[in-house]
């Protein structure tokens, strides 16, 4: 194939060793590099790796980077950094932040002439797509998100926080009946409670007090007080054999009334064995939507709402609507 | 509100009736006026009804046209005379048929400088936006598209074509263990059999014999031979009192693997009591789309796959972003 879009990558963790796999399935595009805060020697990838302060002088090398580190503190400063200098594609995840974090993109990409795209992945990005579609169609209606089955980083992290807790996975449950009572269209409205559970397993530390750091979990305030939480303490052996892989998924759904008082139900759903591979799949299809508008002349941040879907696929149109309309 | 999207209606059936309620539940909306090939005078509606004939008296006063003509005969023809006219909409379903309309409709739309989006509706529509999706995020998997439960109207007419029969409705239902297989990964492959059934709800003649009638039913080719039929017979006020309605739905899911053998399940699905108010809903979407589209001095046929979601909602990119990414 010729002329294949020549990607980067940058930040070398979960989700950038998950692009580079999903880079592999795509045979219009190709990995050049990895850049990393890390000494690059200590990369094992087949692709070279460099340090993140090489990337300038890749600007006539690469076509779309990559942005894979994390929304706290690494995308706030490498989103308006990097779109000065390449095409860049993130998942930026912080909700709450998102109207700033355009705004910096945006006008360092205006001012480059490069196209940036924002806030990929699935939620942000294809849940996001799907609560606007369902809204616009049906506006008489509520909608709803359930998150899981899946580990919650920041949940974990705040169980492993608490004194005597040696590691701990926390895993975010829809509750079915919740989830049943939409798919019937009775429009319910829920409490927190009402809506997820939180299971949570904990490695404790030799000697601890499990029933004390019981009740510190389940009462901790913002992640686990408005919620129906079970802690369950196994072995370390047990957490890295059982616990270790990253699994996700969640559904979207509106419930809606048209005409008649008919009841119109739209769902889509998520059911993930891994989470980072697939908020990198979405990546990389963005990454190719990226290049495509670039190279109509298209410049400035984008999000997943101002992309028409035809630009995520290597076919072209004509073939698209032949063999998928 | 001021500048409201001026929409017209081509053709007042099920679909047109379910346009005009979509409409009246979108504020920024208004429905001026209904075309009809009956006599006007004979369309209950509190909006006027026109003769078809005299649409071209209103190419100052409509934004958009939606065009709620059949499939087989009427959009043919009504696509491409009327996209010389106007911004127009269309739920075209013959999948085989697209490319030849979409060119017809192309060519007249950017003769006369409109915009024409053709083939909305959940499929095509939204269900081949999700293929497309799907495939572009999970290019190693297998698609799957399940239809049902509910009424399929080529179905219902090959029953009442048959010699003994007053009326009948067929549903078209999904195997539900197909689909849970699907859900499971399992990456199956399926017959016609295997994947839908086929039930029909019949009202024979006076002294019919019903075994002859479902004896040909289930063997009738292409439509039922090759699937599990089941036929009931029925009275006529049974038929009328239980199955009058128009329910429909069905899913579309893939299962694809990403990176270290990761399974990766995307599900799309609905469930619809009214299948013609639903596709109403979805036209009137699109129809805010076209508009937007021509504003912006866009021209030409679009689809389902050219269009940003942003373009279907009422709300700024700005709002968009805050509320719903």
């Amino acid at each position: 194939m010729t002329n294949r879009i020549r990607v980067g990558i940058v930040g070398y963790g979960n989700l950038g060793r998950g692009v580079e796999l999903a880079i592999a399935q795509n045979p219009d595009m190709q990995l050049d590099a990895i850049f990393t805060r890390r000494d690059p020697a200590t990369i094992s990838s087949s692709t070279k790796a460099y340090s993140i302060e090489e990337a300038a002088n890749f600007v006539n090398d690469i076509d779309v980077m990559i942005l894979c580190g994390g929304s706290a503190t690494d995308l706030p400063e490498q989103g308006p950094q990097f779109a000065k200098m390449f095409n860049v594609v993130d998942s930026f995840d912080t909700h709450a932040r998102i109207p700033e974090y355009f705004d910096a993109v945006n006008g360092a990409a205006v001012e480059s002439g490069k196209l940036a795209v924002i806030s990929t992945g699935w939620d942000p990005g294809l849940f996001s797509m799907n609560r606007l579609l369902f809204e616009s169609i049906l506006p008489e209606g509520n909608g709803y998100t359930f998150w899981g089955k899946g580990v919650s980083q920041g949940h974990s992290d705040a169980i492993r926080r608490v004194a005597g807790v040696k590691h701990g996975v926390q895993y975010t449950i829809p509750v079915e009946t919740a989830v049943q009572k939409v798919r019937n269209g009775e429009n319910p409205e829920f409490t927190t409670r009402e809506k997820h559970l939180r299971e949570c397993y904990v490695v404790a530390e030799e000697g601890a007090d499990q029933a004390k750091i019981r009740d510190e979990i389940v009462s901790m305030p913002n992640y686990f007080a408005d919620y129906d939480t079970v802690v369950h303490f196994i072995s370390e052996e047990e957490l890295k054999q059982n616990h270790s892989a990253m699994p996700h998924g969640g559904l979207v759904l509106r419930s809606g009334k048209t005409g008649t008082d008919s009841t119109q139900i739209m769902e889509f759903g998520l059911k993930l064995d891994s989470n980072p591979e697939f908020t990198s799949s979405v990546l990389v299809a963005y990454a190719r939507a990226a290049y495509k508008l670039y190279k109509e002349g298209q410049v400035g941040a984008k999000t997943v709402f101002d992309i028409p879907l035809g630009y995520l696929s290597p076919k072209s149109a004509a073939e698209l609507r032949k063999e998928l309309l």
